[in-house]
């Protein structure tokens, strides 16, 4: 049979035809009053999703290093900081902040736990001096979102900033940088942003300037003065990745023409047709806060997980995701970030059905097409 | 919302994302040795899908372009001719031989009526002297097939010559041209040859090479001589579409790779499974010898059937075709024909459950994705 392929998958996502075909455009030239045009009107898209007056900066790099740069853009060495580590990429800040020979004091969850800004008032008490808490968003490798407004609240009326990782979570997700008092804030390219990897983003508020002005760890191609420098200059430091400026610079425009609260919207209602899907077929969540960026799904009793992931892949071409070390094969992850549509999530929910039925699991088959057709159908539009 | 559009129209048909992407490839001139080669390797690659070891010939027109080239090409003023009727394009082949000063003895069916090779023998019996018959292969306007293998035993035995308008069946269901004895056969580009609309292919047996030799219906553009005189120069008589010929080429390569049986195959599963969808909603085929390439189902009591059709489209970016005139709104038409995956089956079928729940259909939800998986599931491979 003739099968096609679906990324479903927490990033990378599936880019809209519209920026696939500007990846066919010649390359053109980053020093010239064209590309600076173009590299420009990102900037300035960037701001509108991230919800800041403050310069957006375009790295050419992955999301790790953006966090990199908020890390070494706004701490000195012997800094202590606190890092919420609710899974793999909360963890990540923790291994940054040591790579550098920052005090890390960490918060370990359970995956898929939630944290209240309550509990992260109650850390600052008692770890005095701390220069800068260390978040996420949406932790991408359990599903869960943070209360990003509730930690901004709480950590505005100290003196550390708070840096969070957006990666897989901004545009899916509200977290408006400016409103709630976010210091740092960092984005990927291949999330919703509708891009290929390739580029990330980072964002300081005027706290957090601060701290970049007198930060002393070792830095060079990450160094966000440098950013500053040449974007008054409307360029970058490094030769950027053009082809994918270019394709964003499409892609902001489909994302500015829905708008951020359509943008938002759209994805609430793919989580909660997932979540709707997934229950029906007597499915437990992962995430006791479960985002709108992916939904992990518990592997039921008796049932491979590892062998769940490779049907879905292999047979279905339905290329979901598995869990991450130390939780492989206990969950997995079905992905409605950027551009995915609703038969995608129909499409998801349907090889889910092969599969589980293919392993032996007993459902009402059909279930999760009509529990998620249901959510669907009420908010059409 | 995002909505992604969804072609699932009988032509055109999705393209296989390798094949578009070599649309975006510059265009070379058509009077060179490199194009001669690509041309050539199309030409065998059309041999292979049409089942003959006859020249097929290119043209640059769509698939009307060639029934007129088959009407043309073996037809003198005042021949007597037998038409199958069973639908639009049917009607067609009626109509361009009366445009020529052809004698028509038309066998008008009602749509989605099978008409045997035992009738078409009386029918021959009935109109001595006819020069050609001309069939369907799958009446795109209804979703039915004919018996063409039976038909050749018939007209084989006769003066006459088999006309088949395969343009939306060829590739979808068989029709091996030699084996069948087909003498004449017409095919599209747009349908389960996997590229953009735009070109037609026909081939001639040694049969209908005798008639085209001494054929007097005034031609021009669509002259065979020509077209045979030019491709044993490995050229074309007029400027061929380019940049459609060299899609052509891969969508072949990709073809070629599966093979024909498995192509069929894959035809035959999608068909079943969208049958048992729509049957599991209760709802009835209209064709009484439904074919692999579309699905037509007709509209139940109650519902606006050009509501339908809209709300599919519209609402749901689910573009399916309605029926044309003079049975429109009485019901639709669900494609499975070239680049189509199982789960554009899925999407089909959870769009239309959606669309009858919208207007009031009682139904079990879910109930068409279950027939569905199960004929993909016991056949998926």
């Amino acid at each position: 049979m003739i099968k096609k392929y679906y990324l479903l998958s927490p990033g990378p996502t599936p880019i809209p035809p519209d920026v696939l075909a500007v990846a066919s455009e010649p390359i053109i030239h980053h020093r010239t009053p064209e590309f600076s045009e173009i590299f420009m009107q990102v900037s300035e898209g960037l701001k509108y999703v991230f919800g800041t007056k403050e310069d957006v900066f375009i790295l050419t790099s992955s999301g790790s290093g953006a966090m990199e740069a908020a890390v070494v853009n706004t701490l000195s060495p012997g800094d202590k900081v606190i890092t919420i580590n609710g899974g793999k990429f909360g963890e990540r800040w923790g291994n940054i902040c040591q790579a550098y020979g920052v005090e890390v004091k960490e918060v370990v969850l359970e995956w898929g736990d939630d944290f209240t800004p309550d509990q992260l008032a109650a850390e600052l008490r008692a770890n005095a001096g701390v220069k800068a808490v260390f978040s996420t968003l949406s932790e991408t490798s359990s599903g869960a979102v943070y209360d990003i407004k509730g930690y901004g609240e709480v950590v505005s009326k100290t003196d550390a900033v708070l840096v969070v990782d957006g990666i897989s979570g901004l545009g899916a997700t509200p977290c408006p940088m400016d409103e709630w008092s976010v210091d740092v804030l960092v984005a990927g390219s291949q999330k919703s942003f509708m891009i290929p990897p390739g580029l990330a983003y980072i964002a300081f508020s005027p706290k957090a300037w601060k701290l970049v002005e007198s930060a002393k760890l070792p830095k060079f191609y990450f160094d966000a003065r440098k950013a500053k420098k040449n974007l008054e200059k409307q360029t970058t430091p490094w030769t950027p990745a053009v082809s994918l400026i270019i394709q964003q610079k499409k892609a902001l425009d489909i994302i500015r023409n829905l708008g951020m609260e359509k943008l938002l919207e759209h994805h609430r209602v793919l989580g909660e047709a997932t979540r709707a899907g997934v229950k029906a077929l007597g499915l437990e969540l992962l995430a006791k806060n479960p985002g709108n960026i992916l939904t992990a799904v518990k592997v039921p009793a008796g049932i491979d997980g590892s062998k769940l992931v490779k049907t879905m892949q292999a047979k279905y071409q339905a290329y979901i995701a598995g869990a991450q070390d130390p939780n492989k094969g206990k969950f997995f992850r079905i992905a409605h970030l950027g551009y995915m549509g609703a038969f995608d999530i129909i499409t998801a929910l349907s090889a889910l059905e092969m599969t589980l039925d293919d392993l032996h699991f007993a459902f009402e088959k059909g279930s999760s097409i009509r529990g998620a057709e249901k959510i669907l159908k009420e908010n059409w539009q």
